[in-house]
């Protein structure tokens, strides 16, 4: 696998007064600050983090999907990024506070 | 896992003369193209097809990765879609002509 991690920040941005989405703006601020996390904790030759279209979890957003595992993050602010990258990425622990459940489409 | 499979698109556009890349105009419709597919194949409630940003996979673009999986395919064209989707979403069968391979990041 190309990256031990991969990670997709949501920054879509739906039109004005529309159904609420995580954000064009919130999102880049987000992507920044993981690459910078990634970055900062030496991680760049193993973990990608992206900005991303929409996931279809625009009412729990701001959303972040980590792959290969799947695990979705919501609501998801600036100040929770050092614990995703060094909790999740860097030491497998899902970060339970943030994680969204799917329940409905669990096999 | 919310979806079986969840398909991003690079649509990322570098500037003109620039380094190689997959472009937005290319990446956009390939989106819309594995999107319909899903759609068209009954998909949507299991399969998710959306764009994203660089993969830093530029140089072998258009490219798409598929998660969980983390197969990345390269030099993907409109006529490759109905294959990926029927091949490798519905059947679990890697299109093996169209995927990269990165052997030196190998586990």
């Amino acid at each position: 696998m190309k990256y031990k991690k991969h990670i997709f920040v949501c920054t879509n941005q739906r039109p004005e007064g529309a159904r609420v989405c995580c954000g064009e703006q919130h999102g880049m601020a987000l992507t920044a600050a993981f690459k910078k996390a990634v970055k900062d904790n030496g991680l760049l030759a193993t973990v990608r983090a992206q900005r991303a279209g929409c996931f279809e979890t625009c009412e729990q957003g701001p959303s972040v999907v980590v792959y290969p595992e799947g695990v979705f993050y919501g609501k998801v602010q600036l100040s929770d990024v050092d614990e995703i990258v060094q909790q999740h990425i860097m030491n497998n622990k899902v970060v339970e506070r943030l994680k969204l459940d799917f329940s409905e489409n669990k096999d």
